[in-house]
């Protein structure tokens, strides 16, 4: 159920009509394109044509000032919804909703202390989990904007090599450790030149908003193909991402203040207001034959790197950034085990499966598994929700 | 000088006019937008407007037997040239190129066995150069489309984080160590859907051509930031690719056949007519006063992985591949010591520096300094030019 503090930004269509921008409320779509239509936000001077594209990417570019003007106009008329008309209005279960950014460059970041250390005790040395840059730097690599999808896509459990044990030859096979990764990405909202480097006091003015995202990753062939240039097929399979973007606007009450960093970081990563927010986020699993059980209660200000420092970090070197690009957080891994972001971490590498409540066992997925994120903020009455992000593991080809 | 066995493909403009698809046949641009409205490719029943757009991406969609038809037509009117209006014709001089290609989604792969093996002698144990990985598959990863220039774009010297001494902490700074990457870049012309693997044997219809590509590098950023998860920060600044793409068709004649590998790959690598391409590159340094020195001669066919395995491997887990990615090839090293395709290699790490005709050293790249690469094949009386991709390293901002 979306608020009316939410008013996140999507894209609908209703059975085969135009792609249009929509925003949600309760669980009613609002077809902004016919509000445009109908001259609601004529005042604010934004070309009607920005909502009928097929993707949010050139309402987006228009610039803050713009976007949460929209926004604000939204809250005003849906507080008093009888006095629309009610054509503007759809069932969310009468629409379909579509990867709502055209994403340029996707960037993940591997920003939660507590999930590099999980994966560190895990593979390196228990002794020194983090690697010696981990607390210098947001450590991040590239990866594929193609392959990421919308809540509701389903995809085939992906093949590759394998390779268990180095003395004998990889061999090709599904993937037997299928993983997920809960994460929050962030949508670039306004681009940096090439050459031109975001303060990181300034760098919340880059961001749009955020969506849920999950990073999809096939454990076995990401330990033998990643040495020595990171992550490849292992990751690009699939990525899925929720349908709804929250303008960072809509976190304003959640922003919650964060230790100093130890040891001190290089001047450019220093914040003067250093904040993260609090935002809760949950991983159920659903089996083909099972409920919703809930493996993971998490929450985003689980981050060591804030998405400040990690934009800061990205273009310190003079990279330029553009409006749709997508940067995920990492896996959000707290302290408790609970709220390990991962099979990898929830199982110990496999090590103590989960128990379901129809008696079955987890370590990694399976065929005809369902994995959906939730995430939403509440605070002194005020509730943002992020939706869910759901995707099914259909058999390999 | 660009022979009528090349007809390349790119974007220019002239003046302030608009952008519109050009072939080259000596030092002549050719308009092929205007060759179109004069009715020129009238029975070939291809859309104007495909050649008056921003990139190419239109054009390549439309596939090879398209595209091909475009430029066996474009070879026999520019047979006798004397017989078209002088006014499709553009020196050179006269006009701008442009990045040719929308870049989706860049990968670059490490394809080179005495690259791959250089690099494991300096910075892993000469005596096992080679990752375990390497034989078995072609490693890559994620790079970033949004920093890729054309050639005559120059850049500034990057800045980021350096670590020599891990035992004292990281400081900010430009990097020391700025190199080069001698690469030739795929550009894919047929997609594939998110799910859906390409043969290794039918790969080469994914191919619309190729470009000279340099992987700009800072290597002391990227010893310090790259494990665990990839080169990030120390490549993303900037990269180069040279402004015409030759289409594959362009080089049937230069098909080399290769040594089966061993070990014998998977059978999702096994090439039935195994072969690479007989392209002859050149990289030459320009210092600020100096003038133009061959650094290094190698050639495409120094690559222990072809293309077609490259994209084999790419999209065996299902990965989609769109019209316009960029498949870059890991830099091209042979074996003779002159055709090292790095700063790095070629100097041993800064050991041996480069001594330049006016009496200087180079060990990495000096402010000012200008990279050309350039490439060519020539056989029987069939040649093939590349042209070159040229950019001037500028002060660190």
């Amino acid at each position: 159920m979306f608020t009316i503090d939410t008013i996140p930004f999507g894209i609908f269509t209703v059975k085969n009509r135009r792609k249009k921008v929509a925003t949600i409320i309760g669980s009613q779509v609002v077809d902004i394109a016919a509000l445009a239509n109908l001259g609601y936000f004529k005042d604010l001077k934004i070309p009607k044509s920005v909502f009928t594209k097929e993707y949010l990417n050139e309402f987006i570019a228009l610039g803050k000032n713009k976007t949460n003007a929209v926004r604000t106009r939204l809250q005003e008329v849906l507080a008093q919804p009888q006095q629309l008309p009610t054509s503007v209005f759809y069932n969310e279960t009468d629409v379909q909703l579509h990867l709502p950014v055209k994403i340029g460059d996707y960037t993940d970041f591997y920003s939660s202390e507590q999930h590099a250390t999980n994966v560190g005790m895990m593979f390196r040395d228990p002794a020194n989990a983090l690697l010696p840059n981990w607390k210098h730097l947001p450590v991040a690599y590239h990866g594929r904007a193609s392959s990421i999808a919308v809540s509701g896509t389903n995809f085939h459990r992906p093949k590759g090599q394998l390779c268990p044990d180095e003395s004998q030859p990889p061999f090709f096979s599904p993937t037997k450790r299928l993983d997920i990764e809960l994460e929050m990405a962030t949508v670039i909202g306004k681009s940096n030149s090439l050459g031109e480097s975001v303060d990181v006091n300034e760098a919340e003015e880059y961001i749009f908003g955020f969506q849920l995202f999950n990073d999809w990753s096939a454990r076995d062939i990401q330990k033998w193909e990643y040495v020595p240039l990171g992550p490849f097929l292992a990751k690009n399979f699939f990525s899925s991402v929720s349908p709804w973007v929250i303008p960072i606007k809509a976190l304003a009450p959640f922003k919650v203040p964060v230790a100093p960093q130890t040891p001190t970081v290089l001047p450019y990563l220093q914040e003067e207001n250093r904040h993260l927010f609090d935002v809760e986020l949950e991983v159920y699993l659903q089996t083909a034959a099972g409920t919703e059980t809930k493996i993971c209660h998490s929450n985003f200000k689980n981050l060591y790197w804030s998405v400040s420092q990690q934009i800061a970090h990205h273009t310190v070197n003079g990279c330029n950034l553009n409006v749709g690009d997508l940067l995920a957080s990492g896996t959000i891994s707290g302290k408790e085990p609970e709220s390990f972001g991962s099979l990898l971490e929830l199982t110990w590498g496999g090590k103590n499966p989960i128990l379901l409540p129809d008696g079955t066992e987890r370590r990694f997925l399976e065929d005809y598994d369902t994995i959906i994120i939730r995430g939403y903020a509440e605070k002194d009455g005020i509730r943002v929700d992020f939706g869910e992000v759901r995707n099914t593991v259909l058999p390999a080809v």
